[in-house]
């Protein structure tokens, strides 16, 4: 049986990204997103037109359960997983605290931090017990500071990343490596900010900033880079963003 | 009516003293733990004995509108909330992954991050619209970093930091005060320290510690003065820990 | 013999308040600064008038041996110096990597690292034999993240807030409190600020902005609570803003 | 003219093999360090057997103009420096403030913040220029926190990654990726650790380690993966450790 590239979160960007970098390297990706099975299919149409492996499931990951089972069914059906890859945001845009619901508000916080809490639960004792493996988690800029208009976004990363590493304190030993990637800029990926903006502003965009926008497949070098790190030297967390923006910190 | 500071976790330790000391400074203290009636009757009378007006009410932050109805009778009842203090926390000690249930999980999320978002969404328009207020959130090492066994507490606290920055971010320009302070160490309080050690090691950490135990009633200091800075010059972050303690970041 | 504060950079802004302040309570103030005998001299004299008391003292903190031959000048006739203030700034304006030269650079790490460096090695040790002893130090938003033209003062802060970290690791529990107070705004002071803007624009500044500046005698108080911590109970760090102002990490 | 990757501090760890593993991708590496002319010798040859392009050179990089005239002489001489790895440290071993004098303080300075400055003087204006070009700072735990006995190292360092961060504010969106590495573990390097430890006790550590020590040649592929960044994706600051230790900020 193949290793796997496990992706939640995989659609026109990094996610989809990542599992055809990973396929290309010789994994069989599993990739998992919540809707349209044909943009699903179209991404695993593209990486075995590649020559690689891959299959797609839609999966809803706020539903109890789906995650657990999803990793079940990988492991028994398709093969280890060597790597994990939670791509799962929780970005609603900036609202003030009186429109940020209480649903939203939790709804952040069960996809970006229990989201990753569940996967991690159903992994991490398997890759421990191979003695091996890699979970890599895309973070954003609400995970180092609470912009505003941020609530439920930043709370939730927040807690996402000193979850990483918690997971990082307790597997990095076991031979598991969390890396916790910081994502600081505008990814170019059409699933999300190209329906953000429409198709016209889109365009317009990508031709006016150019590098300015983190392309997903340079993403994806650095996630196989992390994956690929010698144990004796890993790399828990870095950052990544285009060379014309400002890193977060100044401002 | 008379400036309330409201208290939510007013145990024996950080809570009540910060109770007793605004209460010492002429606001009225409305003290709010989840259980032992006793021991919250001793406190109010204590604060009552020392000249200072205070009230007392059992309250589960964790059931929904529990929070925002104390806040409403509060307000209609005894006085507008000049200060709030969001003093519950949620440490369970430490624990594998694989011993933190998914309940354990989001309880921690439920208490230390969610209770903290819904307080805010209660208090903080209403002091904005007075222009003034302070909402001071205790915190604690695990907001700072994510040790092993910490998962739900470092995720659930991780999220409370950056809320806490969001907070501020859209409450500070209209007045109000929000302030995330870091106890780093061990705090001498009957209601947690005294029973998870028993009786007689409590006793005997106290005899050989001595100041090495973070005082709460000399945190209770800090948390009155930060609450009294001039909005020219207000703190958000501070850590207090005892003079013999190495700081988190030492280790 | 009187207890004594030590103020180097003794201005009309943060340095003289504090020192104001700390007479106020009790303590002997020493002032401290390089030039402008006739502005030294009507510090003291209002101190004085205030009933305090003070001395003045011009002194270049670069030249060798000046920071230690005033400590201990102050030591053998004043008193013990129970707090010592190290309030110089090196900011000089954006320039960029080009218009730094070698020796702007290293005169920022001369004013803000080894100047503080020189004074705690010259209090710290008495302040550890007697049990006690408080070193406050000013700091900015550059000890926290390089902005863009800061190559000087961001390298010469960011040392000095690792220093601060690594003299209380091995002071604090000797009972020196050392703290890093990070200024993150811009301060209403005449001597700093006011000459910067020019008259005109500084008294309109000072209108429009009102509490928007940091006015240097509310930032005095929060020395002073410092310096008043209880040892159970310490901060090492925090900040200090208008409340009107975004943090350093919003940006 | 072949690219040139200029290494300053180039011995037999990180310094060495990342000179060697650049050379391997086709640049020419022109390595320097302190002394040891024989060790250098031996470097150069060695990338010249795997085929590779090097030469040496013996620099003291605290004397005034040196660095400023090799980063010249390479440039008319050799070819662009595309890639410039500045790769000294300062650490002394932990020393008491009293047991700091001010000469190793300031040598801290001029080792590890005033030699960064110099060189990238030197070499930024000209990869700006060119429109393209990289700057690997090998950088350690001490920059992120001040330890006990950290006086010099902790301050020289701390500087330095602030530095980074505004030399990557001004030359990141010229097209010059800078990146502040930290190596937050034990490097096994015999030109450090070996003679650190003396032969015997050098032997045993790495039997006893093993991958618990970082491997050079492992830390040289992450510094070779963040030089091929692309632009649209760079990573500032990364971390890098044996997956056995545990990180600084969990102590």
């Amino acid at each position: 049986m193949r290793p796997v590239c496990l992706v939640i979160g995989a659609g026109a960007g990094i996610g989809g990204n990542v599992g055809r970098r990973f396929a290309r390297e010789g994994l069989h990706a599993v990739l998992c997103r919540r809707t349209d099975q044909e943009g699903l299919d179209r991404l695993v149409g593209a990486i075995e037109d590649g020559g690689g492996s891959a299959s797609g499931h839609l999966l809803n990951a706020i539903d109890g359960g789906t995650l657990e089972s999803r990793v079940e069914a990988v492991e028994v059906e398709v093969g280890p997983i060597e790597v994990a890859v939670y791509n799962l945001g929780a970005q609603i845009g900036n609202r003030t605290l009186g429109d940020t619901s209480l649903k939203a508000f939790e709804m952040g916080w069960r996809l970006a931090t229990f989201g990753l809490f569940r996967l991690a639960k159903s992994v991490c004792p398997r890759m421990a017990e191979r003695g091996h493996g890699t979970l890599l988690v895309t973070s954003a800029t609400a995970a180092m500071r609470g912009n505003p208009g941020q609530h439920s976004h930043a709370a939730a990363m927040g807690g996402r990343r000193l979850l990483c590493q918690t997971l990082n304190a307790e597997y990095g030993p076991k031979g598991v490596h969390v890396a916790h990637i910081v994502v600081d800029g505008a990814v170019d990926a059409p699933d999300t900010l190209g329906k953000m903006l429409g198709p016209d502003r889109y365009r317009e965009l990508r031709e006016t900033r150019g590098d300015g926008l983190l392309r997903p497949d340079k993403i994806a070098d650095t996630f196989w880079h992390v994956a690929q790190q010698h144990r004796s030297a890993w790399t828990h967390e870095l950052d990544l963003r285009p060379y014309t923006d400002s890193p977060w910190w100044n401002g």
